[in-house]
C-alpha cells in the first residue's frame, strides 16, 4: 500500500494543503481561507477540514504517514505551538499540534513556514543535490530556514533560522522585533516600498511598481534594489562565514528583480567572505516557488518515520 | 589496556602537546617552540618530536588512540592542510596531516584551533552539559568554533565558524580578510589598542594597559571596552538568531575585562535578539583557559573512534 503525507501551508489569509507521495509527487491539493478573527478553534477547524477532505479523497488504498504544517512564527517544538506570529495572533501559545492530532488521530508535525520551505527545496527543489543549505524567503518580511545534514536546524526550542532579524545596519531602520537594522527592514518588499517613499518615487508604490520603474530604466528605482542587494549580501556573507555550506537560496516574488539586486549582493559577499572567494559556494534562486512550504511540510512526517526506522 | 590520545596546540611561536585519557584527564604535557623561519619540514619535525616524546613517556601499558592537532587558520579537512594562516605561513597548503601520519604511523586529525577549543569546552569545560554551543576566542584576533550535536560544525570544506569575520560595522575598520567592519577589527585586543590610540590614551598602550586604566576609573578606557562589548553583542545576537543554541562562550585574556564589556554586550543582545529575550540562553566565560584547545584536539581521535563504532 503506497504511503502518502499531507502538507499544510498556513498563512494569515490562505490555507493551502496538498497530498504528496513518498517520492515527492503532489497527488492532490486544495486552497482555502483562514479566518483569524474568530479565535483559535475556528482556525483549527479550517485546518482539520482541509486535511480530512484530502484524506477522504485519497481513499483507503493508501496509507497516511502523517501531517506536516508550516506556520509563520517562532515554533516551540516541544510544546507544539507558535509564539510571536504577527500573521496568526489567535494561535499564539495555543496547543496547535495537540488540538489537530486529537481531532485527526494522526501524527502532526508543526514547523516554521520558512523552515518547511527550506526542507522542500532540499527534498525535491534547488537543494536536492546537497545536504546543507540556507534559504531566505523574501516577502513582506524575510524568513530563514537552515538545513543541516538534510534536516531543519532547530536549536534549543525551535527558533533557529530567524535570519530576517540579522543585524545588517547596526543603526538602521527600527523593527517590530525590538532591534534596529534587521535584514527584513532593509531588504524585504516592505523595505523596497519604504525606500521608494523616502525617495519620493511616487505615491504608495508597491514593490512591483518599483520593479517596473527599474525595468524602465529609473536610476533611483535601480538604486533601491542595489541597496536591497547590499543588505542581503551582508547577511549572506555572514551566513557563509558561519556555515561554509555549499548553497544559499532565495525565494519569493522579489526574485523577479534578481537582475537589479544580485550584482550588489554578490559584490558584498565577495568583499565580506574569504570563504566565498575560496570555496565552491552557490547563491541561487529557489525553484519550488510558493509550493516549497507545502512540499517541505509534507516531507516532515516521511522524514520522522524514516529516522525512527534508522 | 587504557586508551589515551595526544592533543597538540600549534601556535605561531609555541607548540603545546598533552597526553589525555579517554575520560578527560591530562596525564602528561610538554611545551616547545615552533620555528616558522625554516620551512614546513622543520615545523613538522618539531610536532613529531613532541608527540614521540609523549608517546615514549606514556610507555607500552596504554594504547594510543590517535593524535589531534589544532592549528590557526582555515582547515581543508579532506586534504588535511591549512590555508590562510597568518601565524604559520610555511604550512599554507602543505600536507600537514599526511606528513605527520606517515612519520608516526598513527591516525592524525587536523582541526582549526578555535574549533578544537570549542570542542574541549564541550567535552570537559563550560559546555559539558549541552550538545550545542558557540565559542568566540578573544585574542589578538577573534576565532570561532561551533559545536552542533556534540561535534564541530565544519561546513563543506572545514571553514565554518569564521566568526571573527562577521560584519558588525558595515563601513567599519578594514580587515586583512578583504572585508571592512569585521568583528575582530572592533572587539579583539588589537582593536582595543587601536581605539586607545585613536583616543590618544597613551603611547603604544597594550590592551592590558587599557584594562588597568579602566580599573582605575578612566572613562575613555571604559568606553573602549563598552565599544568592544557592543561589537561582540551585535555578533552574538546574530548567532543566537541563527542557531537558537543554549550556550555562547568566550575565552581569552579579554575575559579579565568582563565587567567592562559584558554590560554593553548584553544590552545589544537583549535589543537585537527576540530569541534571547524569550528562551533560556546563556552567555558565559569559557573555563578551560589556554588548555581548551589541547583537550579538544585530544578529544578528536576519541570522537572519531566512537563514531566508527556506532
Amino acid at each position: 500500500m503506497p504511503d502518502y503525507a499531507i502538507g499544510v501551508d498556513l498563512g494569515g489569509t490562505n490555507l493551502k494543503a496538498a497530498t504528496v507521495s513518498a517520492d515527492g509527487n503532489m497527488l492532490d491539493r486544495l486552497n482555502a481561507q483562514t479566518d483569524i478573527t474568530q479565535g483559535p478553534e475556528r482556525i483549527i477547524n479550517d485546518i482539520v477540514a482541509s486535511i480530512e477532505a484530502l484524506r477522504d479523497r485519497a481513499g483507503s488504498g493508501q496509507r497516511l504517514t502523517g501531517v506536516g504544517i508550516g506556520v509563520p512564527g517562532f515554533i516551540r517544538l516541544a510544546e507544539g505551538y507558535v509564539v510571536g506570529s504577527h500573521n496568526l495572533p489567535p494561535l499564539n501559545e495555543y496547543p496547535v499540534r495537540d488540538a489537530i492530532e486529537q481531532r485527526l488521530g494522526t501524527p502532526v508535525i508543526l514547523e516554521n513556514d520558512a523552515n518547511a520551505a527550506a526542507l522542500g527545496e532540499k527534498w525535491i527543489g534547488a537543494g536536492r543535490d546537497v545536504d546543507d543549505l540556507v534559504l531566505l524567503t523574501l516577502g513582506t518580511g524575510i524568513g530563514g530556514g537552515i538545513i543541516s545534514h538534510g534536516r531543519v536546524l532547530h536549536g534549543a526550542v525551535g527558533m533557529a533560522g530567524e535570519l530576517g532579524h540579522l543585524t545588517v545596519v547596526p543603526n538602521g531602520n527600527p523593527c517590530g522585533c525590538g532591534n534596529v537594522g534587521c535584514l527584513e527592514k532593509h531588504a524585504s518588499a516592505t523595505a523596497v516600498e519604504s525606500m521608494a517613499n523616502l525617495l519620493a518615487l511616487g505615491d504608495n508604490l508597491t514593490s512591483k511598481d518599483v520593479y517596473d520603474l527599474a525595468v524602465a530604466g529609473d536610476e533611483r528605482a535601480r538604486r533601491i534594489f542595489a541597496s536591497m542587494g547590499e543588505a542581503l549580501g551582508i547577511a549572506i556573507a555572514m551566513l557563509i562565514n558561519v556555515f561554509n555550506y555549499p548553497l544559499y537560496l532565495m525565494s519569493g516574488g522579489a526574485l523577479a528583480a534578481w537582475e537589479f539586486f544580485y550584482p550588489a549582493l554578490e559584490a558584498e559577499v565577495r568583499k565580506r567572505s574569504f570563504t566565498y572567494r575560496n570555496t565552491e559556494t552557490r547563491i541561487d534562486k529557489a525553484i519550488l516557488g510558493n509550493e516549497a512550504g507545502l512540499f517541505g511540510a509534507a516531507y516532515l512526517p516521511f522524514q520522522a518515520q524514516r529516522s525512527t526506522h534508522e
